[in-house]
């Protein structure tokens, strides 16, 4: 079976390795990228989504979408994770082609339209784009044919606040409208991203197995292990997008648990997704309010990588 | 060596539970008990607390404390948890003593000035009698030797919300000043009470080795055993209180982390312990400036068991 996917992505190193991935499974079919900010402000991601398609010799269309969140201001670009141009700060070839003339929300209901029934969703930036295709078309809800969210942490704490995982915390207004839109959702969050670690020798087997792209790959990753190394006493990095993809190709790999997600939009929480366990009852009825979903909670971390190993090598 | 305790409690099925090992222990010295609402109304608890003393044969002071929490509005009592009474609902004996004449938090000061550098807190219940304490003499803070709270979550997820535990929602504000007051604390929440499952079996040593204290246990467990079997789908219950007792006699059957609470007063987060491990840097500072305390995150909960079990038996 083929999945048609748009990726919806801010990248970002981690994005570059799943971008990566989505240009060469056999059982992917990328129709296109919609650009977010996050990992970097929306014009480097766009540029680094078409300058990625075009190292692995692809066209894909790209779509740009948010350049700042729904509500809150936008918190600055974490440049000491991702290098100011979301690729490590290496050297970059430029680009030849143009984004889409569309914005990423229109690209998204359009596509979704044409092939209603068969496009999945992949998003693994802040979910802004989602939003806003909600907002002109909430048709797409019954359309689409699964949503896969990289993103939020049930269970592991969070990466940006002790709560919080930096795509939901980017813009929860959006990430409360996504997640809470009743459409067949996944979230593949720190939970199981966590469980996984992408180390040096397993980037030498990946650039050894890609031309262009290996290089942007692999010098990208020497900048962004520094940071792992340094903040989490890890050496490698953690595949968090690549994850999402995994998901998708590999469920059978992943353990996950049916509940209703709540996202904490202000106070000390913001950005926290809440999970209620379905049929699991509290002191109050709203946590089963919202629609069902699906979140990841636990993984074979290692087969994971070397899933993302083996495609990319 | 001997621990000279303040047992400050809500009694509560698994706080009689408790009560039973600080009235039995050899290395506990119970200098008194403090009552709060929480699992009943504050006059529940101090009858409760003085009829178990008196079925040990023992004199206790009990001095009663907080009807309410400090800001919000109180929760009714969750008599189907742990009956109307407190006890299950079974028929209990009259109770022939009388409560301290002093406030719960005025008995609190009292005792650690006498014996400053001696006195451990512990407090199983909502904690609006230790921050009152903390709000007529601040001092006690380098004075007590320690405090042990039962309550919180940092990875486990909640019992009355998906995120809170019920004696912090109770009293989120009281929680919030006890939690970061700066004496020497450590939380013992849900990450470890519910890896302990005390089971019909275990209940029936501990009837078969106390006197009429032993009937009170064993009636009111069977009350409390229901809930969990209908709600958790668990045969036997989780004693909650007395893993604050096991922490402070068998420390070595837990494993800590250090780091920084925050409690969440308001919003979908309303009740969350939320836990910064030490020198983990977030997006804003501020999860590091509330001062350092001990969380309980692992345990061997059959150990912890066996030792509730043998301690009463």
């Amino acid at each position: 079976m083929t999945h048609p996917i748009i990726f919806d992505t801010d990248p970002g190193v981690d994005d570059a390795q799943a971008i990566a991935i989505a240009l060469r499974h056999p059982a992917i079919e990328l129709l296109g990228m919609t650009t977010t900010f996050g990992n970097v402000d929306v014009a480097t991601a766009t540029h680094n989504a078409l300058l990625l398609a075009e190292l692995a010799g692809r066209e894909v269309p790209v779509a740009q979408g948010a350049a700042a969140p729904l509500v809150k201001p936008r918190h600055p670009a974490p440049a000491h994770i991702h290098g100011a141009n979301g690729l490590g700060d290496i050297a970059l070839p430029a680009v030849q082609g143009r984004a889409d003339p569309r914005s990423a929300a229109r690209f998204i209901i359009d596509t979704i339209n044409a092939r209603p029934g068969e496009v999945t969703l992949v998003a693994v930036g802040p979910l802004g784009n989602l939003a806003t295709a909600l907002q002109l078309d909430p048709t797409i809800i019954d359309k689409v044919k699964q949503v896969v969210v990289m993103g939020g942490s049930v269970r592991e704490g969070g990466n940006v606040t002790p709560v919080a995982e930096a795509n939901i915390f980017n813009d929860p207004h959006a990430a409360a409208r996504v997640l809470t839109a009743g459409w067949p959702l996944t979230l593949v969050g720190l939970d199981v991203t966590h469980r996984c670690v992408l180390a040096p020798g397993h980037m030498a087997r990946i650039a050894a197995g890609q031309d262009k792209l290996g290089e942007v790959l692999a010098g990208s990753y020497g900048f962004y292990r520094d940071f792992y190394q340094e903040m989490l006493g890890i050496d490698g990095c953690c595949p968090h997008d690549s994850c999402a993809l995994a998901w998708l190709i590999r469920p059978e790999l992943f353990t996950t648990a049916r509940g209703h997600l709540t996202v904490a939009t202000q106070g000390e929480a913001e950005g926290q997704t809440i999970f209620a366990p379905e049929n699991r009852g509290y002191i109050e009825p709203r946590w089963s309010r919202t629609p069902l979903a699906d979140v990841c909670l636990g993984v074979d971390g290692k087969a994971v990588v070397e899933w993302i190993t083996e495609t990319l090598a």
